[in-house]
């Protein structure tokens, strides 16, 4: 978005129209740990995902099964298995964590605005945390991932599964923050990878992650077994 | 190998020369989980892995680095995080497994063989299982693998890191009994998929899999932050 562009009419929905701070000044961003409790908002955040890559045909993930797999009864520790990380946008500075968390202690940074963004969903992505500041705090995306491994390294890794952020919030850098606390985490265990794929058309995607310091590997083709091929070995007597 | 060719001259080389059967007749295959004391031999399939991909200069793996990170101290229970199978070969049947294990009941299948295998590494693959039959048991491959995650699915999978048949025993169908262990695995605990990788040159593995029921997804690129452009994020202030 150029910066000489003029700024649009005034609007009851900007949700980040500060009152008391120039317009479309900073916007305040909280990267932390999800619970069962965004489980609404991750669910509806994938939907936005397969509509977005126009396979909703494809999405059978409910509210439900979400909760039973990402937050089952005896959830193990964070970044042990299935770990997701929720993006928060906020008009107001977000408070500094409280106490150090032994698993995971937020990201917070200010992102600077050069217009403010108008949030047509804002009512559907409200935060469940806690705003002890008056204001509101939107979910501005998320990244799941989980731990891979590598036998040429005899280290962990994580594979990202999925990284995304909604479309008002694009092309400020937030993609960004969300993978860098990946990786900032991997290094900080001492993993020796980070992986996720890309579609080979999507020549921006591309780009973006080669600027972060990404290898494409140009040979490897991902091989899957699933739907009835897969419950077939089920069946077989070896 | 061709039915009709002649048996090979006697040779004490012949590690599944029976004594009581004809000989080449059956080769008796067990798939069981790994323990610590199956890191040497992990250690040296993976070497010998490296060796027939050309790329012994990237793998660092050790047998202590080995064990630290797939036999951590409180291990995790098998299939909830990384989990490896070994194949063992013996020329005489295993005991069918003795109590049901709760987490995996060794896959046991015998398989038809036209000529006896000669074993030139017998020495350096002895299992370390009990061998009650008075008969060596070789390690022939083993498979490591961990969860995955579709969110679509809102289920987890597995993801196969390595699959790997020692050279004299391959041609045998060995590799796809491994490959079906996992995917038995996956279906009887109701996951939706598993994924691998293979190079986009190797025409025939391709062809395996797609017999063996799997997809080969053509447009997704695997995308890799390692070394020190990983380690530079762990220094960073997001």
């Amino acid at each position: 978005m150029a910066a000489a562009a003029p700024p649009p009419p005034p609007s009851e929905a900007h949700i980040f129209l500060p009152e008391a701070t120039p317009p479309g000044d900073t916007l305040f961003t909280r990267i932390r740990l999800a619970t069962v409790a965004d489980v609404p908002h991750i669910h509806k955040l994938i939907h936005q995902m397969a509509v977005f890559e126009r396979l909703t045909h494809l999405c059978e993930a409910t509210p439900e099964s979400l909760s039973a797999t990402l937050f089952p009864p005896s959830t193990p520790p964070p970044f042990t298995s299935f770990t997701v990380l929720m993006l928060e946008l906020s008009s107001a500075p977000f408070p500094p964590p409280a106490a150090a968390d032994p698993h995971f202690s937020p990201f917070l940074k200010p992102v600077h605005l050069d217009l403010p963004i108008d949030d047509p969903d804002r009512a559907d992505f409200r935060s469940n945390a806690l705003d002890v500041l008056g204001h509101d705090v939107a979910i501005g995306g998320f990244v799941l991932f989980f731990p891979n491994y590598s036998t040429f390294l005899a280290k962990p890794g994580f594979y990202i599964e999925d990284i995304f952020v909604r479309e008002c919030y694009r092309r400020k850098g937030l993609g960004r923050l969300l993978l860098s606390a990946v990786a900032a985490q991997a290094a900080k265990m001492g993993y020796g990878r980070v992986e996720w794929v890309v579609l080979d058309w999507n020549v921006n995607a591309i780009k973006f992650y080669e600027q972060m310091g990404a290898k494409i590997l140009p040979e490897w083709r991902i091989c899957r077994l699933t739907g009835d091929e897969l419950q077939a070995f089920g069946r077989i007597n070896l």
